[in-house]
């Protein structure tokens, strides 16, 4: 058989290299070395702790959760306050449960916007986000019928820079929603069962 | 025509009077004294804005909203974290973006019980709630079709006590579930629009 030597080009991904605060390699590792041969260590549970403190003010405690076959703890306990506001009747030591909503989609969206630049090899200067969310009380009040309880609408609006044109930071923000976790639960919803020991 | 006086009798419900540290009387007036009679008062907006800091960490404020036909402010800025664990390559500084949709769940459910015990005129003595997330993580590194992103299943258990009978407090919950915007939020979805500056 004849044999003849031609050159093509192909497309080389970078190699991973820490990048963004991010220690791009080990994510990689984890993803790909790891659990993608280990489906079973993908398995997390999160869970968190509340006490009723006075009116409509609780506190939260975040601790252990479980995943990678095993049992976890957070370098610190982390407590949050939820309240009602002034003009809801509230004492206000904390931001509304529906605010929670909004801050945790922004984190969670944020923190893959920086895990998938790293990868892509994107080193970003600044990401900022706004949300708001609208919601009609009449719902939560038990003065309408059609009103529905939680936000009829919510917008995240980002702004990033970095060292990639404006076409690539937008595939990163894009890449972001496409997997992430809260964008899924608050657009998609999710079974919630809500049990009494009374 | 002749008359009789006859004496029957008909639930009263108890006038409204400050408990569990809510101001029963002002939340009464408020929904049905104002908000029932001007529905547009009940049109809320609330926002939150995020900043990245490095890696997977990021830190939002809470500040300003909208409704009751004005502007309003929490009486503090509040600032909350988000980062991913050690465990998920992260500096694990501050809870997953996923255990602040737990703290949402909570802190909404049991503002709810406290207003609603005491509209009601239950004296509660304890709140406590736990709450899990079940989240296969197949799904956020893309290495599943299957998979969705978000959590599974949420399951949040209530130890609650009361000057009631438990079948009394079991009410308070459900129409605590009933009415609450984040567990709505969440079960059912909505709808959140994405955009970009860059």
């Amino acid at each position: 058989m004849q044999t003849a030597t031609v050159t093509v080009e192909v497309p080389v991904r970078k190699p991973p290299v820490p990048r963004n605060g991010v220690d791009t390699p080990a994510v990689v590792e984890t993803i790909f070395g790891v659990v993608a041969k280990q489906p079973e260590l993908a398995k997390f549970q999160f869970r968190a702790s509340n006490q009723w403190m006075t009116g409509t003010h609780s506190r939260t405690t975040m601790k252990g959760f479980s995943g990678a076959g095993g049992e976890h703890a957070h370098l610190a306990e982390f407590t949050a306050d939820g309240d009602h506001p002034a003009v809801l009747c509230g004492a206000d030591q904390g931001p509304t449960p529906v605010e929670w909503v909004l801050h945790a989609l922004a984190t969670c969206l944020t923190a893959g916007i920086a895990n998938i630049a790293s990868v892509r090899g994107v080193t970003l200067h600044r990401v900022e986000s706004r949300v708001e969310g609208d919601i009609d009380l009449q719902g939560i009040f038990g003065l309408s019928k059609t009103v529905r309880n939680g936000y009829q609408n919510v917008r995240i609006s980002f702004e990033i820079e970095g060292d990639a044109p404006p076409e690539k930071l937008r595939e990163i923000v894009e890449q972001s929603r496409a997997r992430s976790a809260v964008y899924d639960i608050i657009t998609n919803g999710i079974p919630v069962a809500v049990s009494v020991a009374a």
